[in-house]
């Protein structure tokens, strides 16, 4: 076994499900690999019963947090070196989920912004993503300034983005592929010139190649690639 | 959090990943869900660097069973409640993985005659699967007689078959494609009625539309779904 070249790394996943199921497929697309033993080896906690992250942020629901950290210590035990989790709004509480480990806990947004300015500069960026990731300023917050965003509308975010994210935790892909379309376009019309896909459940629903636009999922992805295996890949 | 309603499962993977990545989509696809929190919980052991199970079978290189039972203990240690190995060739290591664990381990090959059965009565079957997997007899031995089996010559396995399943594993899935539906037409020519797409790569290449046939992962993900939610699906 060659296993001592690889890292072994932490999915904290299942929020939603198919959300961690597009993110370690993208895992497997990034690593360069002619063999099963090529591939990095990871261990994925998916309990999607974890509580709802948008209905936390705005005090309708429970917090995520005992739920999360219960993951993490139980990637921790298992001897992950670092940990990503596959949902953009669940990055609310990483600060407080990275103060309780020693174990790295990568970083969706920060992982997302660099694959922007190496991509595309510093474009206008559009934002489709929950309630509670915009409207707490998860994405605007980091980026040392750099970028200027272009955001849904109370309206397009209540009425078309979150039904969007919902019907692809349903798996009804075609649904939300077509409402995000028109929001995407709005956003554009706005001055948008590059667009953050910034819920998991949205790559799922549009494709990469149908606007100029950034996968978080993908970034996070590469990123955790580099981690186990110490080799970036250029794509 | 409503985690006491379902089972908490394991899913032994990595052989090889993308195989593990199409299981657990088929598993997610498999579940009746309308959010996150209907979805059944699950920890993935995901390392690639298990050797080559049809290597060891032939005696060309190490057995994987230490590396496996490494994966066992390590889902046993997280509190999983029954283990699915989403590779049709480990199972050759079953019962040896079996004995040293009170975690009940799935059996993907009961899990995929018992689909046959339902779906198609006691047809004439052919096999696509590794060479370890054919040799081995571990399909034949299994299904109390009920089948009659057409097997791949030794020239299709060794020249199309083996060099196939190692394309996907290298991420090649339109030669995969090419190359496997060639066999099936051969296979098809000398009596089979259904096939079993018998490695867990066959089906990453083969759409199940191609021809009558049975995917042993979805078998498996439809049995895993079963186990945790205590619910049967009929799809």
């Amino acid at each position: 076994m060659n296993v001592s070249s690889f890292r072994l790394m932490g999915v904290l996943g299942g929020m939603g499900p198919l959300a961690t199921v597009d993110f370690l497929r993208k895992v497997v697309d990034a690593t360069s690999a002619a063999s099963d033993q090529d591939h990095i080896p990871f261990i994925v906690y998916s309990v999607p019963q974890i509580p709802d992250r948008t209905a936390a942020f705005f005090g309708w629901g429970p917090s995520p947090f005992s739920a999360m950290l219960k993951g993490v210590r139980t990637l921790e035990t298992a001897g992950v070196e670092s940990i990503a989790i596959p949902c953009n709004t669940a990055h609310l509480w990483h600060s407080q989920l990275q103060a309780q480990t020693p174990v790295e806990i990568l970083h969706i947004v920060k992982a997302t912004l660099e694959q922007v300015e190496l991509q595309y500069g510093q474009p206008r960026l559009g934002l489709l993503a929950t309630a509670a990731t915009i409207e707490s300023g998860l994405y605007q917050s980091h980026g040392q300034g750099k970028f200027d965003w272009v955001l849904p509308t109370e309206q397009e975010l209540h009425e078309h983005v979150m039904p969007a994210i919902q019907a692809v935790k349903a798996g009804d892909l075609s649904l939300a592929s077509d409402t995000l379309k028109r929001v995407a376009h709005h956003l554009f019309s706005r001055g948008a010139e590059v667009l953050v896909y910034g819920c998991t459940e949205v790559p799922i629903a549009l494709q990469a190649e149908s606007f100029p636009s950034i996968d978080p999922t993908l970034a996070l992805a590469k990123q955790l690639v580099f981690r186990s295996t110490g080799c970036e890949l250029v794509v």
